[in-house]
């Protein structure tokens, strides 16, 4: 393997990459994207102080939406249209000027959607111990952003009790299968809802939820988590937003706790959102409270032994819905908002 | 004043009282309410395990409104249609069949809207230490069900830190004039809303808020706050709900925190709200958290202790919206809900 990189230093290469092409109103469409080579030749050498590495995985996240949009007061700034997108891959370091990383390394961090990329903030670059049992690609899912936004928010942001009620909207996506099976693991009783009766299964049969309902075949959804919750919902973790936040909302029980994590539903930043349930905060003494896995990294390092364990041990599962090649980026991502993907969604741009 | 208890006992009285007509939707109008007059004369003696007393001073607060409507499911039951009002109250004990309290004794807790009232549940009733230094009515005020609201919300719910930046909604209220007086005295910058410019004036001058502004007169109340706040808001202290909530959202900073202590401008429980501003929750990790003093009560004695304290140094001021008469009672409360008082509002149902 070493070899390989060896042959490559100080060569050129044609880089394809995947740039944004103007900023979008909203939700993203394919044709936001496209796939454009370099005009020149990318040469691969790492310049000062960066690492130049070869993208093996992509990570296609919600919050990268937030970044196609020309709004520059959120946590991290709007893409820059015709660059290259942004975000979390596992790479493999083909060339480094950075002491802490040598050639042949496989990294996880930020990286961007092309073939190569020089990475020049280095200091967010985590080395991946290599493990037969685990599959790389999960460095960007089950223990990446996405699986540390699940254990950070559930753990710390709903604070949960062994026998409480919990509710996971989007459970099927990347952050809700883990948050599910943590519940589980904890002693809780957990309710999924998704968009496919197919999701509905998985969450059944493969990811150890109690029960599982299909929200586009619900017409009240304020009823239906009535039903699902004859107790009420002691924690709802948040992944969509809207309409089903406020149908949680009205079934909350006294002390319950509304983990905000994601507003899929919510096309862009400044839609309107109505709610007839926000009375009930003050009498039954509810906290809603957003959260960015960025507030909890000291906790990382126990999250991966955690999670690595567990999953070694049998106890969760993680689902992944691959896609192959740049060509398919721009459908994978916007798959994200129309509910196609099932689990964590993922571009491989080459195999290892 | 013992003699004058004496007298009364085994004697009878008529007893003036303030029922609710019918259970109402939304707010209250005058003529849900009347005042009338026991058919049968009571006969001033304690029932079994029960104490007789005599209404000196009843409060009129924003909550009471949930208990005027047909709803069960709150966390106190509905008035019942054509019996007294029930509210916190200064009575002055007239005849004791409960060892812990004797004739003559000053009680604040639950009583009835009317002259004389038997209080069977006896528990919730504190003795008063009467004090020269302090208005028997602040007991319904300051040092009450109000003024505890306001602590236990600012100190447990808010978590305060000095230099932080806070607003008050309903700023010169029976809570909200509390809250802006202890964020000051805990070093915080302090801005509070209301409906006059007169309440305007009291904030700035007399209750020490470093600023005020009249909600009435401004069109955009999102960009009023961004002129208040040029530096976002780390705490609302939210009393009255709606677009202004959304408003402060829209302010928030990173970390920022919402107490919903009331929503005094939503009619009714089920009023729908929009919410722009939602969004927000999850980029500046936003906590919105309902609450009830009735949660902090083991804080009751500290909380008696401080601001008797701060009162008797001239840290605080408080001030009351004082009607006379039972008579009076009905148009008081409506005005809580059109913004009429100024202060805590106070019905005086005898002199002492």
């Amino acid at each position: 393997m070493e070899k390989k990189e060896d042959e490559l230093v100080g060569k050129t290469a044609e880089n394809k990459k995947v740039v944004l092409k103007n900023y979008v109103n909203g939700t993203p469409i394919e044709t936001d994207m496209e796939v454009r080579k370099h005009g020149n030749p990318i040469k691969l050498e790492a310049p000062k102080a960066s690492v130049l590495v070869k993208n093996l995985y992509l990570s296609c996240d919600p919050y990268m939406r937030g970044r196609m949009q020309d709004f520059h007061k959120s946590y991290v700034p709007p893409f820059s249209p015709g660059s290259a997108i942004e975000g979390f891959g596992v790479s493999k370091v083909v060339d480094s000027d950075d002491p802490n990383f040598k050639r042949g390394d496989l990294v996880t961090g930020l990286t961007s959607w092309e073939e190569y990329s020089v990475i020049r903030n280095t200091g967010q670059l985590r080395i991946i111990q290599q493990d037969d049992g685990i599959p790389l690609s999960y460095h960007v899912g089950l223990l990446g952003m996405p699986g540390f936004t699940a254990y950070a928010g559930f753990y710390e942001v709903c604070a949960p009790k062994k026998g409480e009620y919990v509710y996971v909207s989007a459970a099927a996506g990347a952050v809700g299968q883990l948050v599910g099976q943590l519940a589980k693991l904890h002693g809780c009783y957990v309710v999924g809802s998704a968009g496919t009766s197919q999701k509905v299964e998985i969450l059944k049969n493969k990811l150890g939820f109690d029960e599982a309902f299909n929200y586009k075949e619900e017409l009240d959804l304020e009823a239906t988590l009535a039903r699902y919750f004859a107790q009420g919902i002691d924690i709802y973790f948040d992944n969509v937003g809207g309409p089903m936040l406020d149908a949680a909302l009205g079934n909350m029980r006294v002390h319950g706790r509304v983990a905000v994590c994601g507003m899929v539903s919510q096309n862009s930043r400044t839609d309107t959102q109505s709610f007839r349930n926000m009375f009930g905060l003050i009498s039954k003494r509810i906290t809603i409270k957003g959260f960015l896995q960025s507030d909890f990294l000291h906790l990382y390092s126990r999250f991966l032994e955690d999670i690595t364990g567990y999953y070694k041990q049998g106890k969760i599962v993680y689902i992944e819905n691959m896609n192959d090649g740049l060509e398919s980026a721009a459908t994978a991502f916007v798959g994200l908002f129309s509910g196609k993907n099932v689990g964590k969604q993922v571009i491989r741009v080459a195999s290892e």
